[in-house]
């Protein structure tokens, strides 16, 4: 098993079995999402903004606007944190104390770096498109140079990450279990509706098949 | 309708016409989630920390263990922003540059203080309880004065904040509109599954009502 060296910022204190630094447990949690939290400081303020994300291998790529002030900070070289969190279920224990959620999320430290090769650059918008929507590349219109001018990549490595996750039933007090109050797992999933098409269209196109039980 | 005065940080710069500064909106987004990322520097260092909250008018509260480094470092009164997104649908355009997502977004700026007034304190509990399952307070075991000892509750004022939204479907490039791609929105939702009873119950509860057809 592949693992990453915890250091002091990634080690997780407070209830250290929670804690997971496997390649396989953060590579999942960081392939199930694709909205993470992007966070930096600029004079001592901090700022917390959601943006998409993709990876490959030990990268994780981040892209936007080339007007984007977080981009702009953030190619500067300055610190980042990146928190990806899904929440599995609430968890409803007998005394308001032990509620929790079950959850998996990665918390990554590290410096990004500005993407300028184009061949990479590429690469790296694939890897966001077949990220969000695996088979979506090969149909869409591939972006343009001047697109591509227009858009800021950063390649963030994975190597200062932790994983924390949360499984199971409630764990109450012992005089608390024989109380008459329902404790268990609410689970919770993100689950796709049915797909809209733009109203908009002209082609009659019908749904691809990776739109089809899209789940992630 | 009362708004929220934007500042140099809130004003939404980049697409202005996804920001929004009522409160309606503001505390809609808010309402519909359960869990924020927490953004704070120290010595430059960014941290995000995924964790619950709960909101009482323009307070937002977060709480955990006295023992957590989060909650000791925003008690000493250290600049924050909290950050709660919802990722309502995918939008799936005719190029790969116009892809996007439908969101609802929360960001806000402060200051925390501790709540260390006893009443204001488990009035907080309540409200993150509540905030989460309504109903669930009435029935639970309410803190005791160890485990409000052993808990640090932070008030935020919701002064300083902006919500950012995307609707709709995808907005393409003239030409791009007769190419034959399937373009359209893939709605996502957090939905509840089957109610998981604790194994380890001792009473047998019936599933109160407010678990039956759960949602945000």
């Amino acid at each position: 098993m592949t693992t990453f060296q915890p250091t002091e910022r990634t080690q997780v204190k407070r209830l250290p079995k929670r804690g997971h630094y496997d390649e396989e447990t953060v590579f999942q949690i960081l392939d199930s999402g694709f909205v993470c939290h992007v966070g930096f400081c600029v004079e001592g303020q901090p700022f917390v903004i959601p943006t998409n994300y993709g990876r490959a291998g030990r990268l994780l790529y981040l892209h936007g606007s080339a007007a984007s002030r977080m981009l702009k900070t953030l190619s500067a070289g300055v610190p980042v944190c990146v928190s990806v969190t899904h929440v599995d279920g609430l968890v409803l224990a007998r005394s308001a104390f032990h509620h929790s959620n079950n959850y998996r999320s990665v918390v990554l430290f590290g410096t990004a770096r500005a993407v300028e090769d184009p061949a990479e650059k590429m690469e790296a918008l694939r890897i966001f498109t077949e990220h969000v929507v695996k088979g979506r590349w090969a149909e869409v219109r591939w972006p343009t140079e001047q697109e591509m001018k227009g858009t800021i990549v950063l390649a963030l490595p994975i190597e200062e990450v932790s994983a924390k996750v949360r499984t199971g039933g409630p764990i109450d007090d012992e005089p608390d279990y024989s109380l008459p109050v329902w404790a268990g797992v609410l689970p919770l999933q993100t689950v796709a509706k049915a797909p809209e098409p733009d109203p908009a269209r002209k082609a009659d196109v019908p749904l691809p098949d990776y739109l089809k039980n899209y789940s992630r």
